[in-house]
Formats: C-alpha cells, sequence, structure tokens
C-alpha cells in the first residue's frame, strides 16, 4: 500500500494558485442589462457627475437662501414667481433679488439660486406673487453637482460579482456594454462500475451516481458552463480516453470516484500521463482525503480526481476547485455566519476536519449544531445547513466556542 | 395637498397575504437534474431504504466479529477466505466460522456476517488462508440497511429552494421528476417625462431610466421571469393602458415612479380604476413610504406602484414583492447575518427605517458601519452590503449595539 503524501487545504490552494499564475481568464464584452451574476473584469469609472447638475431634493421654490433670511410665520417675505421648471426642463432662467422659481424634485435648479424652499412653507397669494414663512439656509435641499458619484470615481472594482444594484448603476451612467469574465467550462466525469443512472433499477450492490448531479448542478449554480457530464466503467483506458477528450474542450475537468487507495485507483496514474504535473496527490481534510490536483499546461486545464464519496465530493469541489475559479477572479467576497457550537466537538489532530452543521437563528445570532455521519452517508448533503473548518492544529471545538459556517445554500 | 395614511411594513405585508390567501401558484413537473433553484412545490420522500442492504465501510474482511474476539499482534486468529465480493456483485455467499469474505468499500456484506476487519489488520499468508491480528465487536465497520435514510423519510421539504446537494440526494433515490413552482410571470413599468434611456445621451434635466435594469435584474436572479420591460411617459392614459395590457399576461406589475404626490401622481387613480383593491398606499418606512400595493382578483395579478427613488424601488420590491413571492411558495429560509454597529444612529420613530451599511468582517462577527445619503443617491446602490431595518418604535441604535442584516448580493 502506498503511503499518500498529504498536504494541507491551504497548501494545495496556494500550489494551484501558483502553478496557474500566468493563465489568462479570458473575458468578454457583454450588454449591461444582461451581466447581472457574471465577475467584472474591469473597474468601472464614472464617466460623469451624478448628478450632472444641482438638483433640488424637495417640490418648491428656488431661491437665494439669503433674500429669505429673517421670515417666519408672522412676518413673511415676499417673492416674484419668475418662471417654473418641470422634472425635464434645462434651466436658463435669469434670477434676481426677492425672485423664485417654481421647481419640482429632481428639477435642475436655476445658476443665481442656491436653495430650495420647501413648497409647504411657502404661499401664493396673487398671480406670480409668493410669501416665504421660514428662511432656508445656503444649500438647503439642494444636492450638489457629483455629490452622488463623481466623475472618474471608481464604481465597480474588477472582480466583483456584479448585483443587481450594479445593473441599476451601470444603467444610470449610460455604460451599455461591460467586459465580464467568460464562464469557464466544465466536464463533470464520474467513474465506478458500481454507479447507475437516476432512471435505472437498483439491483446487486449497484448504487445510483449522484456526484455527476450534485457537481454539475453546483458548477452551474456557480456560473461555468457543463459541457459534459459523463458516466464511466472502471477501466483505466476508458478513463484515460474520456479525460483527455474533455481537457481539448473544457477548462476544467473533474473526476469523481477512483482517486482512494484499492484495487481499482487509476486516477493518479492517467492524470500523470495526461498532464506532467500532479500538484496534489492527498488532502490532510477530512472528508476529501484522496484528491489528486493537476494541471495540463498545453491545454490550460485544470483536472482533478475528486473522492468518490458524494459529501467528500461536494466538499473538494467547493474548497479546491470553486476556490481556484474564485481566485482567478479575484472574487472572493463571502459572507459567512458566525455561530456558537452546540457542543464539545473532538477533531482529528493531523489534518483539518470539515464539520457539517445545522444552523439554528436565536436572537443575537447563531447556533450550529454539528451533524455527524458514517463515511458513506448522503442524506448529511440535505441535511446541512453549511459547514465549519477545524484547522489541523486545533484540539477540537469548545461547547460554546465561536464558529464560521458557510451557508449551503 | 392629501396626506397618505400609512401602514407599517408588517401591516403592508399582512395584508397582502391575506387578500391573496386563495392564489394557488401553479406548479410543474421537471427533470431532477434541472431543478436546481427551483422551489419545490411537494415534500419528498424516500422510496427505498439507503443503503439498501448492509454495506462496508472499508476495504477488508467480512466476518463473524465473534470469530475474531482475543486475536491480537503476537496471537493471530486464522480465517479460511472463502469469496470476494466486488462493489458490484450481490452477496449469495454462505459463510460459517472462521471463514472471511473479502470486500472493498461499499461492497455488499455477507448475510451471516456481522462485522469487517480493515485490511491494515490483517494478513494473507497463504492461499486462501488469512490471519486476523486485532478483534472487532459486532456491527464494526458496518453501515446497517437504511441507517442513512430510512424508507418513507421526508426529505425534501416543500418550499424548500433546491440545492446542489437536494439534485444528489435526488438521484441517489432515483426520482427522476419532481415538482416544482413556476416561475411568476412580471412586468416592470416605470414612468416619468425626466428619465432616458441607458444609449440616450443626458441633456437637460434628464437622468437615465435606473429602475427598469436593477428591478429586471433582481427579478430574473430571484427566479421571476422578466416579460416586459417599458418605459412609458407621464401620460394617464398611457400608464393606465400599459398596466393593464401587462396584468392580462403577469402575476406581477410593478411600476416605478409616479407614486409620491405631486402634479404628475396618477398611479393610485389607475390602480384603484383597474384592480379596485387598494391594499396600501403608503408605508411608514424610510425610505420606499410612496408605495402603492394593489392586487387584481380578476387577472390574478399583484399589481405594485414602486417609489421612483431606485434605493426606495429596489428596498420595497424586495420587503413587499420578492418577500411575497417566497412566503406563497412558503420559501422564507434566509442566513442573515449578524453585526455590531460601528457607531450611534438615530431613527425617525413612528417610521421603520432601512439602513444601508457595509460590512466588515472581524475575527468573532461582523462590525456594520451605516451609510448615509440623501434621498436622490444611487451610489448607495453599489457601495451597500446590506441593510438593517430599525423597527418603527425604537429610537435608534447605541453603538456596539447587535443588528440583523441582510447581505444584498
Amino acid at each position: 500500500m502506498e503511503l499518500l503524501k498529504s498536504d494541507s487545504l491551504k497548501e494545495a490552494q496556494i500550489k494551484l494558485k501558483n502553478e496557474t499564475e500566468k493563465l489568462q481568464l479570458k473575458t468578454k464584452l457583454i450588454k449591461s442589462e444582461d451581466a447581472c451574476c457574471f465577475v467584472c473584469a474591469q473597474n468601472i469609472y464614472a464617466n460623469e457627475n451624478v448628478p450632472p447638475f444641482r438638483r433640488s431634493c424637495v417640490d418648491g421654490f428656488a431661491i437665494r437662501a439669503q433674500d429669505s433670511y429673517g421670515a417666519n410665520e408672522s412676518s413673511p417675505i415676499f417673492f416674484d414667481i419668475v418662471g417654473q421648471l418641470n422634472i425635464d426642463d434645462y434651466s436658463n432662467i435669469t434670477l434676481n433679488s426677492q425672485q423664485a422659481v417654481q421647481i419640482q424634485t429632481g428639477s435642475m435648479i436655476p445658476f443665481e439660486a442656491n436653495a430650495v424652499v420647501m413648497i409647504e412653507y411657502c404661499e401664493t397669494y396673487a398671480k406670480n406673487k409668493m410669501a416665504v414663512y421660514r428662511p432656508v439656509s445656503i444649500n438647503e435641499n439642494v444636492i450638489q453637482e457629483g455629490e452622488d458619484i463623481h466623475i472618474n470615481e471608481c464604481l465597480i472594482q474588477k472582480g466583483r460579482r456584479l448585483t443587481p444594484s450594479d445593473i441599476g448603476m451601470l444603467a444610470s451612467l449610460g455604460i451599455e456594454e461591460i467586459e465580464v469574465y467568460q464562464p469557464l467550462k466544465i466536464a463533470v466525469l464520474s467513474s465506478g462500475d458500481e454507479l447507475k443512472g437516476i432512471h435505472e433499477k437498483i439491483t446487486g450492490s449497484y448504487i445510483r451516481d449522484i456526484n455527476s448531479y450534485s457537481l454539475a448542478s453546483r458548477a452551474r449554480q456557480a456560473g461555468l458552463i457543463v459541457k459534459e457530464i459523463k458516466k464511466i466503467r472502471d477501466d483505466e483506458k476508458l478513463i484515460h480516453d474520456a479525460v483527455l477528450e474533455a481537457s481539448a474542450d473544457c477548462d476544467i475537468v473533474v473526476i469523481s470516484g477512483g482517486s482512494s487507495k484499492g484495487n481499482k485507483d487509476y486516477t493518479k496514474r492517467i492524470l500523470e500521463e495526461i498532464t506532467h504535473c500532479i500538484l496534489t496527490h492527498g488532502i490532510a481534510i477530512k472528508p476529501g482525503k484522496p484528491t489528486i490536483i493537476s494541471y495540463d499546461h498545453l491545454r490550460e486545464t485544470l483536472i482533478v480526481g475528486l473522492p468518490g464519496h458524494p459529501l467528500a465530493a461536494m466538499m473538494m469541489f467547493e474548497l479546491i476547485v470553486l476556490n481556484w475559479v474564485n481566485q482567478k477572479m479575484n472574487c472572493l467576497k463571502k459572507y459567512p455566519v458566525f455561530a456558537q457550537i452546540s457542543e464539545n466537538v473532538s477533531s482529528n489532530q493531523g489534518r483539518e476536519t470539515c464539520l457539517f452543521v445545522h444552523l439554528i437563528q436565536k436572537d443575537q445570532g447563531y447556533e450550529a449544531v454539528p451533524i455527524y455521519s458514517k463515511s458513506g452517508s448522503i442524506s448529511v448533503l440535505s441535511k446541512a445547513d453549511g459547514y465549519t473548518l477545524i484547522s489541523r492544529q486545533s484540539e477540537g471545538l469548545k461547547k460554546g466556542e465561536t464558529v464560521q459556517v458557510e451557508v449551503l445554500s
């Protein structure tokens, strides 16, 4: 039996990062309105001031503030109304002392005006005559040119996964197209003589293929393009050919199953033959140890042998493959929740543990209840709300300790 | 000036819930492999035990545990190897005292066996002869029939937004199709004479239409089907016809702009004419007050007049429209983060405040830094990581207080 030299998760991630440093992800221009959920591949700078001119925040009258000083309920100050500006009017009205222009929320403010009196504090008492019952200070109810967004301000940084609000922001600036990362193409292969398809009846020792379904779904959810899903018998030649073929066409190939020791373990040999560049063959993490990471420089393809066990395959797909994709796009923003662990948890020193938990929301935070399972378990897949990583240096968790939980959704 | 009678956010949500209680959302059958991110419209029960028979968790030899008692490094116990089971073999081997069957991880366990000795503690010393150096207890390294999933166990509850793991779970049970809620159809209309399209040059007092872009993106991200996006001039007849036409074809119509007081406010009148059922005209929340909720029983369409202000429109779309959609599907699971507010925040008693925040991740939790903006601001759209609601009863937040933040992504 060959003892696999294991890397820590961090070591494996860094090796992969370094080995693929020169790889440039492709980008493409798309319409801003279609860009939600894509990752932005350029910094977006404001090409104009917002607002582009001074604007009123209220309905009322634009005046020169100093003309209103001293006004009160019992002695209003009187103004001549010299014009009216609708929201869509450009102002070229000249405003003199004791003159006012009626404007709406959002209207441009005439050049000589420096404040807006709210309509509630004004009274029109004759044609083009108006009384002000309360003074305004300079710039009151005025939004300055560029106050919201300054020209040349960086509004969206490269690496941001674009949100609906960002799309609104792009629209407001008249930015019709932006550069985003092209979604990577992936092939999801699973090997195993015991694997049957979803529509097949289970007999004997067969089980249904889970990994093709869960990994392909997760890949699509994460924004990848699933080019191929294939179930392959445990035959070295067949697996070799399938991996080679997929790697010509895809940026990522994952093959689950066959990567643990045992008499059907060809994966490592196949990846060695195809890529000549195995970075990691074994990660000191539970579950997920039998994970092989290789990179094909010729075809620029990441090829990863994932564990056959569904939970372990999902976790290593997340922590190695998707982590790599996000790191290449510099898109690493996540919002884990913090939770108090509900009981003592022992851990296996020397290797990291991925502990699945159920989250219970409390008034001021979360409680995380560990979900234990034997290695073959698949029900944890649906029962877990998230997972937390326990470091290989840790002796375990103490009841009440705060842990960081990545939510699975 | 008409004073709008305002509901609290909760009151508005409950009125809408009650008024639409009889509405049954349509469902459809889809292939499990395509069901990720849809909301499940049925409880999913296990139709078989998993595993369907006793299975080994390790590579080794299946034996009767009692035959191994007393074995140790210096005095092993000897067994005859009477067979071998691969992962895809069905076992019909009969096992007697001091007999062993070689099996793999995942293999079926022969009927008379009750434990598996790991291969590390066995040594084959002659053809079909094997020594065991460590005893096993009954059921050691055995996964029982149904241990992972019991037949008839409810695995996925109605109302769950299906995750990649759920798709794996469905595959493992051979469930090829499931019933999900049909995505609702929405029309996103925006009115305002000041609105220009993204590709139009801004002159005078015009601004570009933001809401069509941000609301349509958010709707798609939330799983709705956007049937129509339309910008309409502030003309009562045009708006009336557009809303009426959209409501015939859609489950939801939102129209932003025109719902605050001012001389161009027709929205309320139009919705009254079309639906005869205005539930709320004004919500005591900042920003978002001028929100009109109506329900057209004839066409089974929710018609909502959203504020014109982009931030307010996004928030009310979230808190009224998407909240309603999720409530109708009973899909309310969210994972807000808890954060400590970085400074004192005053709030407007009598109405709720939606406070936008920037989140800073710390060792044991988050800090939430308030983002303040004048009412016309759009830059907050991209700067905020999330928002927290401050209750109308609250006098504000004290620095260090824990708040619940919904993440915007």
